[in-house]
């Protein structure tokens, strides 16, 4: 429950000369798979921000388990929870059913100037609901 | 004349598993160039960007000779000339004074909103100027 | 005929401070459009390299029409042609049916060495071929 | 002690639509401190590859404590120790002397198969001296 499942394909541009998905790309697939995430939830985040509400990093981490190729197919899994004006996400990457990696971000609501802000009712409505 | 010399060196993470410096990386190198280039001549971008005045792209050529390498060191040389709301750039790469690329990007004067507008005076006189 | 048409959205961390699709970007979209032409050809990019046969660039070229934003869903239709050790490839990005901008490619076969080859006969049956 | 400190300093394309340096950034600029080191050291990390040794992370954090902008120039501080096969290293990032964020990466060393391998006993003479 609570879980989201988002697929991306890793680029020709994402490999490194090791032959891998290179490291800090993980970080950008996370983030696809939130910005799908909310989309899926009715809270497109281009909206959100439309409304002058940012979600800001404060924390990111991920555990390298596999290396990931090109043309990899990755399932990413997406669970949520919001405590206060904190948002915490983790992640499980996915490749043929084998987890390859995992990782967490933490957000914080904030207005335009990244000033941190309560969260507006309707958006502690979407994140406590299920899927 | 009228000839700017930026020097970068190629990271880890640009090499794509062909191990080269990944081709789209050279817009990058252009801009970092481009940008070193304004706050050389007294008009930094942030500066010109916070006045509201953009200059986004309408055109970029690269022709790549011979790949570059991680930890490459590259030299850059940039010309230009702006010819009414037209910025006209050329860059020439360079590694131990060898060329290894060459490119160009044309860009256009904008409001935030992306309208085209006439350059401010003191703009022109920037880039009218030799260095 | 001869063309190839691939979905691409745009990723936050693909924008920039403007608030649109950083321009280095629609080179690596060509590419994912490309790959993804390959594979449905029956001639993956990734087989291609394992078998020794590489395809990097020599030139690179990018009309920008209108910018693209965040979450926005484009279009690219992949045009292509072959000649002796050279491929030509013209894409067209397209939001909603408007075209916003297009680019080409040209690329040799070379071997790991990234020394040029004439393509393997199968290859050119493929290029030769129609969608 | 066993302080290493890089200089970086944030590129237009690294900025994203909330007008800051993408936070998948972070750890490219990780990566780019930590192989200046390693050149600074005497073991620069392409003559290691080329010997077939890799060093592929297995962890990544970064706290984020406040945003960095277009055209800052940031001071990267990197401790390292080594232990065992794994090389762990922290970063701390600087603004005009005051913190911005924090991070740390952990290594395993590997073979050009990304099989884990003892360090080479050079190697290990350079992480275990000091700056």
């Amino acid at each position: 429950m609570k879980v989201f499942r988002h697929r991306v394909r890793v680029r020709y541009a994402e490999t490194d000369q090791m032959g891998v998905l290179h490291h800090s790309v993980y970080a950008v697939y996370f983030e696809e798979a939130r910005v799908a995430l909310m989309r899926e939830m009715g809270l497109p985040y281009d909206d959100l921000e439309r409304r002058g509400v940012l979600l800001p990093l404060t924390e990111l981490k991920v555990r390298f388990l596999k290396p990931a190729y090109f043309e990899d197919v990755l399932d990413i899994d997406v669970e949520w929870s919001l405590k206060g004006i904190r948002l915490f996400l983790t992640y499980t990457v996915y490749r043929s059913g084998e987890k390859i990696a995992e990782g967490e971000t933490v957000h914080v609501f904030t207005d335009r100037n990244l000033r941190p802000i309560r969260p507006p009712r309707e958006i502690k409505g979407v994140f406590h609901r299920r899927m």
